[in-house]
């Protein structure tokens, strides 16, 4: 399609999670973020442990694949885990879609007894210290924070000895009531619009979407305040949440995400901030932390 | 929902679009940004012209309701006016839905001809300068521009004399093959996703959606590369596309923007930028431009 080929070619790069193919610029004399991703090696490529991947399987088919920050969040983390491998997610829905905002899901009756060892009132775990995070800065200005970069292959953000994950298009943050209330992670959402990052540091965020994140941005948008659903025949239910590591071998899904400080993520960062394949006239020369979200793809 | 609402809450503001009432923090002692919206006096807001007002009518139902950006793109909108006044994209079809990133509509076989009068190679209308757009730069870092801002109430970049629109949730640009080709306006992208800004000043912006978004960003998102779709019959098909101006006043939608300049636009930035309803810990202390679109509302 002639007039559009090329704007879709960029499309790749900036679709964080595309597999596609080398898009037809494979002749361009920059390789692409894309061509930089295909032919990044084995090495390059780090394996999402199966004790860190929810998978969110939707009553009705589509399966929704999360990678969890237990680095991050681990209060939270293990009470999601809790959560899940009580099975208690089963049966839920998602309750509120908010366009260019977040799909959100748990229990709408907010009457289903958590199971026990939850902690009720986790730390606010907005953010950790910047040491011992694997915090790298970029060189790209933020409107929100002092540095942006990633951490342990997480989109990031710094200011003083603290680090943080930012709320990017994809990422899992934990619903919570006025503060000091965190949370408990009975009640999760996902980011489907663009980063609402003064979320930023006032909400635990708890994990990020690797793969099919379609089957939530596509969802009807609720019709009340706020994308809550008018009626609850309109929330779609959640057939079941597990653990990769809980599922048989032949069910599991397994992702890799480009290493932080290989070869290729540094050439990808490069390119995604500098884009001079054949359809660029002006490089951007920089980049949102957002538009620099760690390709994934499924393990070979 | 008790640990959904204060989330909730906030995503008004986030919301661009939102017309919904004041969020449950009504006795906060800061109000919202949504607060100052729905209390803005008729003064503050201004008619969005109609002949800048395109209105798209999906096949089964559902408006897009487009403003034109005349001030920014002149020949590319002039095509565009000349496109939509011939009937011609009534008919075609949203052929390219990609997940976070575009929903692309168009002739899918690029066989039809475009009716007269059509300018087949506009000028590269990326930039213009600065002075007289109506550009005024807001106090906030940006990844990809020296200044940001709004100009005439669009959001806006600058660099040295020019200034440009920015690539944000909703904007509608015209899709193009290589350089020097710039697009005709035959066919033309909406933003479904985080902001592409990288596409500043490499793709003339026309427009932007101002309501019905979620006919496009809730499309399912084409399987082959690109978002484009496999099955010509997973196309959705165009009824119509008219300028308000060309419809009978029943038809007609018609829409106001918080005017920029006005005290309500000014406090309402501010608020934006620094949170400090109940729900915050840690204002931002300042905002992307993407999240600063200004508020759009139907005219009374």
């Amino acid at each position: 399609m002639k007039q559009s080929t090329s704007l879709a070619a960029i499309a790749l790069a900036v679709a964080g999670l595309a597999a596609a193919p080398a898009p037809a610029a494979a002749a361009s004399p920059a390789p692409t973020p894309s061509q930089i991703v295909a032919s990044a090696p084995a090495a390059d490529w780090t394996d999402v442990p199966a004790e860190n991947l929810l998978l969110l399987d939707l009553a009705g088919g589509g399966r929704v694949a999360i990678e969890l920050a237990p680095d991050f969040a681990p209060v939270h983390v293990a009470n999601i885990r809790k959560l899940v491998q009580a099975g208690w997610f089963d049966g839920t829905s998602i309750n509120r879609v908010q366009d260019n905002y977040v799909a959100q899901w748990g229990d709408a009756t907010e009457r289903k007894a958590l199971p026990a060892g939850i902690v009720a009132q986790p730390p606010a775990e907005y953010e950790r210290p910047a040491e011992g995070s694997g915090f790298a800065a970029l060189p790209y200005r933020d409107a929100y924070a002092a540095k942006v970069g990633h951490a342990d292959g997480w989109p990031a953000a710094s200011e003083g000895r603290d680090a943080w994950l930012v709320h990017c298009y994809g990422m899992v943050g934990v619903g919570r009531d006025m503060s000091p209330d965190t949370g408990t992670g009975a009640e999760l959402y996902a980011v489907i619009g663009h980063a609402p990052r003064h979320l930023d540091r006032n909400i635990a965020v708890a994990g990020r979407v690797l793969d099919g994140i379609e089957h939530l941005s596509t969802l009807p948008r609720g019709t009340e305040a706020l994308g809550f659903y008018a009626r609850p025949d309109q929330r779609l239910p959640i057939a079941t949440v597990r653990l990769a590591v809980d599922l048989p071998p032949t069910d599991r899904s397994a992702y890799q995400v480009l290493r932080q400080g290989s070869p290729s993520f540094a050439a990808w960062v490069h390119a995604r901030a500098n884009r001079k394949d054949d359809f660029f006239i002006r490089p951007a020369g920089g980049a949102d932390i957002c538009n620099l979200q760690p390709p994934v793809r499924r393990k070979p």
